[in-house]
């Protein structure tokens, strides 16, 4: 097997899914997937090896981190929550705490062992649901973070290419790198069909009718 | 049960140990505990149940972060590399590449869940065995990445009370505190009897020495 050069994290949506399509062409990639008991788990797993399957992955990470489930406070892990029930000061109910951070740790300690350098995460700021730990900001200080608290010599990155890109322009991009977009999952409710009305259903469609393309995915 | 004010990281040994009981004076503290099998995984939990009850916590979490077997690259969570048999960059084999950074990203997810604003961590780094994830400037740089990354408002602060102290410091500052140290665990190797041997019992038998205190624990 290559050596990894970068570790893409791979939810098996939209972004990831062109994320690592940016990835593959310059780096020889590992893909990581995260598995908390969220509500369409099985779903994104299958999307992650599909995706991954594509791209003729070698190296193919399934990391569980049920402890979210244990911590909540998102409708996404706590099933008593309603999804979409609820905002805390401008924040969906949607958003896991510091979700984020938690996966680019776990990754970055991944990279350290492997000694892989780059770190893909399909982060996107402006067209999204305004998760603070999707912030560009975020990302800045986290690299320095990372930096600080690896062996010296680590020179683990955080690269976020689509972190100022509308929904749209991910979905064009996608189209022309030869994304399998077809193979992603954003619903977050359902498994089978999208639903079509949760926030994460409703940012896809918005982008697929902006960018004048049809989304290959069947709805409700 | 009243309001969480502060979440201590307490794995059951010395420095964690008196950590928790400056926490304990100014806040309402639950007390967090990470497993992740590594090699004294029981005896760490025995140490920490037994010192939560004396300082009579009533939220005491413990979380699975099993992942880190599965991510390797330390002696503590490999079996295939012998303790104290290696070193990277100057780093000990027993460094769990970017542990501390993982501890801390959960430990904001959940602090920003039951909104605590303080995370107490008994990380030292003079008298240490220098790994990365334990310098000053690695807490500066993730403070700031968890301001930047968790809701507006949430005021999560990252305290390291210990961190420039030498092990006999800490220790005395444990007698004074009335810290129980009796309880406490170090040793990387055993689950009975200490070995003395490891680095940890090094670290361990060396501040008590200097200290001019005796160690309460039983050695080999």
């Amino acid at each position: 097997m290559n050596k990894v050069e970068a570790i893409v994290l791979v939810s098996g949506g939209l972004d990831s899914c062109v994320t690592a399509s940016i990835a593959v062409r310059e780096y020889n990639c590992a893909f990581l997937h995260f598995g908390y008991g969220q509500r369409t788990q099985d779903r994104e797993l299958k999307a992650f090896h599909n995706i991954a399957d594509f791209n003729k992955i070698e190296e193919k990470i399934i990391l569980n981190v049920d402890f979210l489930k244990i911590i909540g406070g998102s409708s996404l892990t706590d099933s008593s929550i309603k999804l979409g029930s609820t905002e805390i000061n401008g924040i969906p109910d949607t958003y896991v705490p510091f979700r984020n951070g938690i996966f680019l740790s776990i990754t970055a300690a991944y990279a350290e062992t492997v000694r892989a350098e780059k770190i893909f995460i399909g982060a996107v700021w402006e067209d999204s649901s305004g998760y603070p730990d999707c912030q560009p900001v975020f990302y800045e200080k986290f690299n320095l973070a990372i930096k600080q608290g690896t062996r010296p010599g680590s020179n683990i990155e955080i690269i976020t290419p689509l972190i100022h890109k509308t929904k749209s322009e991910i979905i064009k991009m996608g189209i022309s790198n030869n994304a399998p977009l077809e193979l992603t999952w954003s619903c977050y409710q359902n498994e089978d069909r999208a639903c079509g009305i949760c926030e994460s259903c409703k940012l896809r469609i918005k982008g697929f009718k902006e960018a004048g393309i049809i989304d290959p995915i069947n709805y409700i």
